[in-house]
């Protein structure tokens, strides 16, 4: 089986049990003839891959029922991978959803590191700090690096917990996020085990 | 008495009773000749200042040992104001600031709406949207605007009420803030209350 996850930087792939990537800007998706299942949030490559017969969209075969309709598909075909628990997508923004017995509970959307680093430093040169993610979240800083790493890491992480269910992480920053969430579990195939899963249901 | 609270947008007086606002591009403070306490937080308009006589800067005479280093001038003044409470400044950082029994307890910055609105639009044209300052902050969205609202504004919500103080909103987007915080007090001279206790302590 070919599988691929495209996102806004790169070509994510799964083929028999070797995942790989590739950049957006420099792949060829015609260089592939076998026949692939991909989904897709970056609505110009949908448009080169639509005219491809053998790259199939799996956003077609997805149940949408509990989704809304601007939500992404990467954030829908994780959430069809697991029963209970929190999905925590760490790329250029961090997604947050939360599935119950298989259903989607709602989610929310936060900037990623590097975008949140940028908002901070546009502001004001004196708030440009690499985010301490070994920060104490116990109590409230008394020094600027340790401000903004609260401001940014403190909230996701008390949202997250509270919701008391196991926490997946995925994504670029998953690594990062594992020392505020040191319970979770990294899986970086999440998404391909969702996709897979579609593809079964509808076999 | 004439006081000026200097942000990076404007100079803020109080003189007798009547408060305005000039703006830093535009005004020119020689045109001041009275005698006038100020705080700023500009560093290249604290070189200007420094150069006229009748401009006085409070920062000398403010006593730092509970606060830090490089802890903005316009927090600690507000601190210095009061005696127990969470002092949230919302300008184009978000400061959040806890004082108990006369003691800054710490404190931590969050980007303001602009740069918060900025950093998901740079994501992604998909993440554009004006934030619900009247979202449900009880449940989990099922909507894009309201999936970057509650990324913005629930964590903000949480960490502030979990301190179990009295609220105080200052700064420019003090008015959005209280419909998140029902409860809060909106005190736009609260710097000013600073000022003259730090002047009454040191005369």
């Amino acid at each position: 089986m070919f599988l691929c996850d495209i996102g806004n930087t790169s070509y994510h792939f799964l083929h028999k049990n070797l995942d790989y990537k590739e950049s957006v800007e420099t792949f060829n998706p015609q260089t592939i003839q076998e026949k692939i299942y991909y989904i897709c949030v970056n609505p110009n490559i949908i448009k080169v891959l639509a005219e491809l017969d053998n790259w199939i969209d799996l956003a077609q075969y997805t149940d949408m029922k509990n989704y809304y309709e601007t939500m992404g598909i990467d954030r829908i075909v994780a959430c069809e991978a697991i029963s209970d628990g929190v999905i925590v997508d760490a790329g250029s923004a961090i997604t947050v959803d939360l599935v119950k017995s298989g259903v989607f509970q709602g989610g929310f959307i936060y900037p990623g590191s590097r975008a949140m680093g940028k908002a901070y430093s546009n502001i004001s040169p004196a708030l440009e700090y690499e985010f301490n993610y070994q920060l104490d979240l116990q109590s409230l800083p008394k020094n600027s690096r340790d401000a903004i790493s609260y401001g940014y890491l403190k909230m996701l992480h008390t949202e997250v917990v509270s919701q008391n269910e196991s926490i997946y992480l995925i994504g670029g920053d998953a690594h990062k996020l594992l020392h505020i969430f040191p319970n979770a579990e990294i899986n970086q195939n999440l998404i391909f085990d969702g996709m897979k899963k579609i593809l079964k249901q509808v076999n």
